[in-house]
């Protein structure tokens, strides 16, 4: 018998009421088989309510609960939180994922505690002065990594060729042979953005004629990105976080203003277009954000995330373990 | 008889060619009445062009066309070019507006040189250190004022809370009583962002406490734009253009989509959603950026303007001088 998958969840934290993300993992569990074993980070209250369940019938994942003395909220400055709060759920679960008590954590909780307490406890890999966190959106043609969407504030100009060096390792471990990489920016030209910008744009420039293995596009626009231009698109957090979050919310407002104009028959008549294209747009099907460049898979969802976008990101983190990703972005980085 | 509107138009310096905006502005000018008069800046070979064209016929808007020596291309240094090219043709169109030869200009140029010149030649208003570029995007409820989309590279805390004094101006122009007003940011939290975001934040905290004529809503994630929370969006110009293009890119790509996969039948039964969305959402549709903060009327078109964009952005400006905005904005500013 091969030995169990552990995945970790930290309830609490987050804007979601931590009872229902409880309830989610609960009923995700239900639909899993026995390979998987999930090791919930809670307080007393949920750990009552954790113990109400019946888990007598063992036909698919088991649970375990970790009981936390505290939490780090959304409103606590980072840093502080995560070396004052030792026993907190965040920091429990970021020193079980150390110690391999558990293969991935997902967390729904404050971004800036999970990069810190991540540093902190995990080490960053080769070469990686800080994490940056990984999403996906689709694209005309292939699906789009964007990083970095807020795991920093900022990004200094090494750290942005860091996050494309992430990036293409994240590709390669998905099959890119040579994969696409450009600068998010307000042109195409090489003198376009900030200071940081140009100096990334110029060391960029030279890494790809050092290392043929990527293919550096430049400068990249907004909308440029839609068309599928880049496979990996790199920015700091700041920036990243904005591009996502009015992505997200103007595919809801085109999706939404399409479903209440259209009249049931019109509906049922597009319905495939519609549903194909709300598949691939809304967040809530996508994994959560990756953190990627620390030595073990976190994965953020976001603070607010329905029952769907959280176990679309426990999914993923299960795929990332079985596809021994860890292994596979620590060779590329080699 | 009133005297006539003259609308300067810098056929140079975009990524269109200027043959084709020259050909836009004359089929437009047939469509326009006798009170506009357009100014046309550009070099000899744009001269040759417009000479070819009938102009006996004057039932309707006329035309003269002023030669300038040169011209500021796309990718020059914004301050060095304008200092060095004092006859370009954005130059020499900036001076016409400063001495009232013109009521407005448009120009689809290089951002930096127009915003660059605009403060050399036309002044900033009353206690504005810097213009800024407004543009207006669509919401579930009013048109939201976004202001820096890309005049400035960054924004001190100060810039910020001007972009808002700016934004709140704007709005009141249109007829608001009590714009709200919102700071694009990574989340809602005071202390998220970086620290010019917070003490902007702390800035107009402050200041709504003292001047009630605008409601400070905090900080805005890109996702609630759509919503209609605020009417005038603040950010600075880095942010403010990957916001506005990453919008105007999604927005084509979700529309495409829906467009592409539809049978002609389909789409003809849903074709009056389709067209009232493509409507509000392209940015053809709307009258470029406005250069808010300097004394006079600025409109930047895309660099790639359609002729649809680039007519828009022309009745924009026939609009702004029609509206007396100037001196609306100033009376606001007191």
């Amino acid at each position: 018998m091969s030995p169990k998958i552990n995945i970790g969840i930290d309830l609490l934290g987050s804007d979601s009421d931590p009872i229902d993300l409880l309830s989610s993992t609960i009923v995700l569990c239900k639909t899993l088989d026995t390979s998987i074993n999930f090791k919930l980070f809670g307080n007393k209250e949920l750990e009552k309510e954790f113990n109400k369940f019946d888990f007598s019938i063992n036909n698919h994942a088991s649970l375990e609960f970790i009981l936390s003395e505290n939490e780090i909220t959304m409103d606590e400055d980072p840093l502080l939180a995560v070396r004052r709060k030792k026993k907190s759920s965040l920091c429990i679960a970021m020193r079980s994922l150390k110690n391999k008590e558990i293969d991935a954590l997902v967390s729904c909780g404050n971004t800036g505690a999970i990069t810190a307490s991540s540093i902190i406890y995990l080490d960053c890999l080769k070469n990686i002065s800080r994490p940056a966190l990984l999403a996906i959106i689709p694209t005309k043609k292939n699906p789009c990594a964007i990083l970095d969407v807020g795991a920093n504030i900022s990004a200094t100009s090494d750290q942005l060729v860091e996050h494309a060096i992430l990036g293409i390792s994240y590709k390669k471990t998905k099959g890119y042979k040579k994969p696409k990489v450009g600068i998010l920016n307000i042109g195409t030209e090489e003198k376009k953005g900030t200071s940081k910008h140009k100096q990334a744009y110029q060391d960029l420039l030279k890494l790809s004629k050092e290392d043929t293995s990527f293919e550096f596009m430049g400068n990249i626009e907004g909308k440029e990105v839609f068309l599928g231009k880049v496979d990996i698109l790199i920015t700091d957090g700041f920036t990243g976080n904005i591009f996502l979050k009015t992505a997200e919310g103007l595919a809801s407002f085109i999706l939404d203003k399409i479903y209440n104009n259209l009249t049931k028959e019109e509906f049922l008549d597009i319905s495939n277009v519609f549903n194909d294209l709300q598949k691939r747009l809304h967040y809530a099907q996508y994994p959560g954000a990756l953190l990627i460049g620390v030595n073990g898979i976190v994965i953020k969802c976001h603070g607010y995330s329905s029952s769907t976008a959280f176990a679309s990101a426990i999914k993923g983190a299960i795929n990332f373990v079985k596809q021994n990703f860890l292994d596979s972005i620590k060779s590329n980085l080699k």
